[in-house]
C-alpha cells in the first residue's frame, strides 16, 4: 500500500500538491532484497560497463584534469560545453538527425532532459500521450508535474498512429489540453519494439496535424543487433520534435550525460530551466567524454556492447522457449535491453514477484509501465546485465515460479496483494 | 527588455505558466562580452580551482575508475553513495551538525537541492521568505515554481528576526501560505554578512513559532578567514531545518556535488524527487570525492583556499578605500567570496554596467538579488577568482566609472536603460 506520507512526518500537510504523488512502494523495498548476489536480476536496465576499458577511461579522466583542470574543475555553461555539443551533432547524424551545436542542450542524463521538457511545457492536467506500455522514468516525471497521461494503444510496431489520432481527438473533446507525444521509437523500454520508417512518418503526420510536439527518446539507437541505425523521427522534422539522446548506453551511465536537440525557442527555455535546476552539467565529465569520443574508437566499443547484448538476448529468448509454459508470450527485440512478457490470462505479475524473489529471480512487473493499472499480466525482462548463463538460470527459475503459480491457481485461486504505480519505480536500479 | 518568448517561436503559446518567467535578459548578453580576458571580472563567483592540485585530482579519478570501475561507471543510488554520505556527516559535524548517513541526500550541486526542496514543498503563490538581498540562483528557483518571494529587511547581522516575524504575520493576514524561510547565515551571497549565534537562535525561534521550515544554505562555512567554523542553525534543531552543503567551494564546482541534510520524511520525498529529476547523481564523481576526502589532507587544501581568498578580500577592501568616492559604502566580509557595495543616493548600478564593461571591469548589479526591484544602488563584487593585482586594477577602473557617473549626473542627469530580474542571472558565470 502506497501512502501519501507518513503521519509521523510533521511536514506531511506542508508538501506541494505535486509531492503527493511522490511515494515509495513495497515494490521498491522488494528490489532492495532483490539486489542480493544470489538473486538473478532480470529487473534492472544496467548497461554491462565491465565491457568498457577501465584503463582507457581512467587515463582519459586523469589526462583531462591534468591538462585542462582549470576548465574541467570549474563551473561551465548551462547549455553544456560547446566542443562536446559539436561532437553530439556528429553522434546524432548517425540517425540522420541534422542539427547545429547551438540547438543541443547537455543534461545530467536524458532523464533530466525529460524533466526539463515537462517543466517547460506542462501545466497540471495537460495531456501527455505515451505508448502502451511506456518508460517508467518518464511516467514518473509526468506524474510529478501532475500531467494527465494517456496510454495510446500499441501494436507490434509500437505506438499506433490511428489510435494516437483518436486519443488526441478524445482529449480535445473532453476539454483537455494535449501537450506532448512521448515516444521511444527504437527498441522501446519496456516493450523492446521498434517503429518502422512508415510508422514513424505516420506518427509525425498525426503530431503535425494536431500541432503537438513529439518528444523522441532515443537512447538505444546504436544497439541494433544488425548494426544498422534506424532513422530518427527528428531526421524528417526539425520543428516539431525534441530529440533526446544519452551516453549512458554507448559509454557509461555513471557519467550522467545526456542531451536534447530542440527547436531554437524551446532550446532557450530548456537552458534557462537547466540553469535553475542545477546551474550547469559537470565540465569535468563533459570534457572527459569529449576526449574519449575524439581519441578512442568509440563506435568499435559500441559494437562490443552490441554483440554482447545479442548473445544475451539469444540466451533469454532461447531459454524462455524452453522454460516458459504454454500461453506465455514475449516480444523478440532487434536491439536494446528488454523483452516484454505476457503471462497467461488471469495472472498477476505483481503479486507473483515476492514468490519470484524467493526463488532467486527478479523482474519488473508490468503495471509499473502504465499509469492506469494496465499491464498486470506483463513483466519486463532485461538481458543487458547478467551473463548468458545467469540469464538461462534466471529464466529457468522464473519458468518454475510460473508453473507453480499455475498449480496454485488450479488448486486455490490467487489474489494480488501488492501494487506498483508508475513513478514508484523511477529508481536507478529499475530503469 | 525581457520578453516572455520570441514571437518567431511557434511554441510560444504552448509553454507551461511556470516557463513564462524563464527569460534571458540583456544583462546576460553583457556578461558574455564581459568574459573577454581584458575585462577584470568582479562578477562571477568562481572558486579559484587553480589552487587545487590537478595532479592529485587526476590520479584520484584514474584510481577510482581502474579500481572500482564497475561501480563508478554504473547507475547508482538515487540518494547518493552511502560511503560518501557517511563522510558528509563528518564534514557537517565541523559546523556542529549531528546527523546520520540515512538523512543525507546527495545532489548535482546544492542548486539542485534547492530545486528539489521547492518542488517538494511549494505550490504556486506559496510564500518564501528570504534575505534582502538574496542568492540569485535560489530566487530563480522560487520564481520558476511561481512562489511569492518576500524579502525580509536585513541588517548588519543579516536576516532580521523581528522583521521576519512581522513579514510572516503580514503574509498570513493577506491569506497567503507561508512555506519556507531561505537563508544563507554564513558569508552570505551576495551581502558577505554573517549571522552571529544569537541571531541564528532568534531566527530559529521565529521559524518554530510559525511552524515554518528553514532552508539553511551553507556553502561557504569552511571559508572563514579566522579559520573558525560558525555553528549551523541546524546544529540546534534537527526537525525544522533542511541543511544544504556543497563541495563546490571546498573542492571544485566541476564536480557538481552538493547535499541536503533533511528530517526523515522530507528526506524520503527529496530522494523520490531527485530520482524523477535525474535518476541518480554520478557514482564516478561521488567515489572520486570520497577517495579524495579519505586519502588527501583536504582540510589543509581548504586552508590554502581560505588564505588565498583572505589576501584577495584585503586587496578588494584596501583598493575600494583608495578608489571609491565618498558616499560609497560596502560590507567587510569575514569569509566567503563577496562584498556588497552601496553607491551614492540616486545611482543606478544596472544602467552603469555597460559603461563599466567599456572600462573593462564587470560586476553584478544589485537588482538581480531581489525580486522586487530593490537594490538599484547596489552591486556585488566577488574577490574569489582574480588575483589581488587584477582586483586592485578592477577596483581602480570601477572607481573611475563611478566618478565619471557623478560628473555625468552633475552635468546631464542620468536615467537607467537596462533591467535585471532575479532568475535572469541564474547562470553559471554569475552565481
Amino acid at each position: 500500500m502506497a501512502t501519501e506520507g507518513n503521519r509521523l512526518d510533521p511536514w506531511v500537510d506542508t508538501y506541494a500538491s505535486r509531492a503527493k504523488v511522490m511515494t515509495a512502494s513495497e515494490i521498491r523495498s522488494l528490489f532492495a532484497v532483490a539486489s542480493r548476489p544470489e538473486v538473478v536480476s532480470l529487473a534492472g536496465g544496467m548497461p554491462f560497463v565491465s565491457a568498457l576499458s577501465h584503463e582507457i577511461m581512467g587515463d582519459t579522466f586523469a589526462r583531462v584534469i591534468k591538462e585542462k583542470g582549470n576548465v574541467a574543475l570549474q563551473y561551465g555553461s548551462g547549455q553544456g560545453e560547446v566542443g562536446l555539443r559539436e561532437q553530439i551533432t556528429e553522434v546524432v547524424a548517425l540517425t540522420k538527425v541534422q542539427t547545429h551545436p547551438d540547438d543541443v542542450v547537455i543534461t545530467a542524463g536524458s532523464q533530466m532532459a525529460i524533466d526539463l521538457i515537462v517543466r517547460v511545457f506542462c501545466n497540471p492536467n495537460d495531456v501527455v500521450f505515451v505508448e502502451s506500455p511506456s518508460y517508467v522514468g518518464a511516467l514518473g516525471v509526468f506524474r510529478a508535474y501532475e500531467c494527465d497521461v494517456v496510454h495510446v494503444a500499441s501494436d507490434e510496431l509500437g505506438l499506433n498512429p490511428t489510435a494516437l489520432d483518436e486519443a488526441i481527438k478524445t482529449a480535445v473533446k473532453l476539454g483537455k489540453t494535449p501537450k506532448l507525444i512521448y515516444t521511444i521509437p527504437t527498441f522501446q523500454n519496456p516493450s523492446g519494439l521498434t517503429q518502422d520508417d512508415k510508422r514513424r512518418k505516420e506518427i509525425l503526420e498525426v503530431a503535425k496535424k494536431h500541432n503537438l510536439l513529439i518528444v523522441e527518446d532515443d537512447p538505444y539507437n546504436l544497439l541494433a543487433f544488425d548494426g544498422m541505425v534506424p532513422r530518427a523521427i527528428r531526421a524528417d522534422d526539425a520543428d516539431n520534435v525534441v530529440y533526446l539522446g544519452s551516453f549512458s548506453k554507448t559509454i557509461a551511465p555513471g557519467m550522467r550525460v545526456g542531451w536534447a536537440v530542440a527547436p531554437h525557442g524551446i532550446r532557450e527555455k530548456l537552458v534557462l530551466a537547466s540553469e535553475s535546476a542545477m546551474l550547469c552539467p559537470s565540465n569535468l565529465v563533459q570534457l572527459a567524454i569529449s576526449d574519449y569520443l575524439k581519441n578512442q574508437p568509440w563506435l568499435e566499443q559500441v559494437k562490443v556492447f552490441r554483440e554482447l547484448y545479442l548473445e544475451r538476448r539469444d540466451a533469454l529468448l532461447d531459454s524462455m522457449k524452453i522454460h516458459f509454459p504454454a500461453g506465455t508470450t514475449w516480444t523478440e527485440p532487434l536491439g536494446g535491453f528488454y523483452s516484454w512478457v505476457t503471462l497467461p490470462e488471469g495472472f498477476d505479475a505483481t503479486s507473483m514477484l515476492p514468490r519470484a524473489v524467493s526463488a532467486l529471480v527478479a523482474y519488473v512487473p508490468g503495471t509499473g509501465f502504465y499509469t492506469d493499472r494496465q499491464g498486470s499480466r506483463n513483466l519486463r525482462l532485461s538481458f543487458c546485465y547478467p551473463t548468458p548463463e545467469r540469464i538461462k538460470e534466471g529464466v529457468r527459475r522464473l519458468g518454475e515460479v510460473i508453473r507453480q503459480e499455475i498449480d496454485l491457481r488450479n488448486t486455490f485461486g490467487v489474489t494480488g496483494n501488492l501494487s506498483a504505480q508508475s513513478g514508484d519505480l523511477t529508481a536507478p536500479d529499475v530503469i
